[in-house]
């Protein structure tokens, strides 16, 4: 291996170490939290070798906004997608979301939801990422419902964007109730959204 | 008028301007960026002087989001509460939230659920606060669904906690949506609230 893939590697895996810290970190106490003393702190590392590898604050605040999406990626949305019908790919994601947020994942819950409050006054690159991955999540249960109508396995007819958004929305509370500990109002989440969908499928 | 009340007079007006001022600012940027001199700058007033009025830091914050939900009560609850029946009165209440929330009331939104969020992660005596009123928010809606449950004018077995649940968590994500500019969202949210308590009506 050349000197280069080595240095290469080495830059990779500190940035990892970093990340796997810095979502840490803004899941509990957002981006605004997120310095690179902070960051330093918890990762071990010198700032200056975080200024190096990710040059500005907000370089650092946008790769962790990635960073949280791949490891929600990685653990919810990949295996929700190996379902075999749309129907099912759709419960999956869902109550995959809720055992994310549950098993503290993430000890903060949800980093988009909890961004897209944090950051839903304060117009910017930061909140555009947000956004982007919030309208994603949202147009990733559109598709599966549209392919779930096609497939008749919800009613024709059923409003998938008002589908979308009360799912989206049951999420957005389940977050602040699970970390709130108020674990009777994260149960009302889970079941309103399982509800939704039986009733969408004319259950 | 003696002196002790004159003194005691201006002292209130002076209060109310600065808890005026910080309202606003903690709608829009959250209770952890509300200090002494980013008040007082706003307010025109000496950042000694908070301190005379208020003590400490966490006592200003704790008089604000007192302040902010006493100005919901008086802009919403108020009159949804003179409405004559109770379905009426719950839907003027949930109606009059995206009122107060789409015409900016406070530049932020609904205070209530921009710190539910804030504050998710961060134990202590604001969140004890802020949790308190979400409560007291949920158990309006909760017995005005009984009365209503009671007077015939939702259908007897309603679950009233499960309308609650859903009736708040539209509004977590409205408040989010109208800040960021999403309309369609916000409208949804609306509809979606609507739509609900029509169903529990049998309607």
């Amino acid at each position: 291996m050349r000197t280069t893939d080595k240095r290469k590697e080495r830059g990779d895996r500190a940035r990892a170490n970093i990340l796997h810290h810095a979502i840490q970190i803004a899941s509990v106490e957002g981006l605004e939290g997120l310095t690179f003393g902070r960051v330093a702190a918890d990762a071990g590392v010198a700032k200056g070798n975080i200024q190096v590898l990710f040059g500005d604050r907000e370089a650092l605040q946008l790769a962790t906004i990635e960073s949280g999406v791949a490891l929600y990626a990685e653990t919810v949305v990949g295996p929700a997608m190996a379902e075999p019908t749309a129907v099912e790919r759709l419960i999956a994601l869902v109550e995959g979301w809720y055992t994310f947020v549950e098993q503290r994942t993430l000890p903060g819950g949800c980093l988009v939801h909890a961004l897209s409050s944090e950051y839903r006054t304060r117009p910017g690159e930061i909140r555009d990422r947000v956004e982007h991955h919030r309208i994603g999540a949202r147009q990733r249960i559109i598709d599966l419902s549209n392919e779930a109508v096609r497939a008749g396995e919800l009613q024709a007819g059923t409003d998938v964007e008002q589908l979308a958004f009360e799912l989206m929305s049951h999420q957005a509370s389940a977050n602040v109730a699970a970390l709130m500990g108020e674990t009777s109002q994260f149960e009302l989440a889970r079941r309103a959204s399982g509800q939704r969908i039986a009733a969408a499928r004319g259950a």
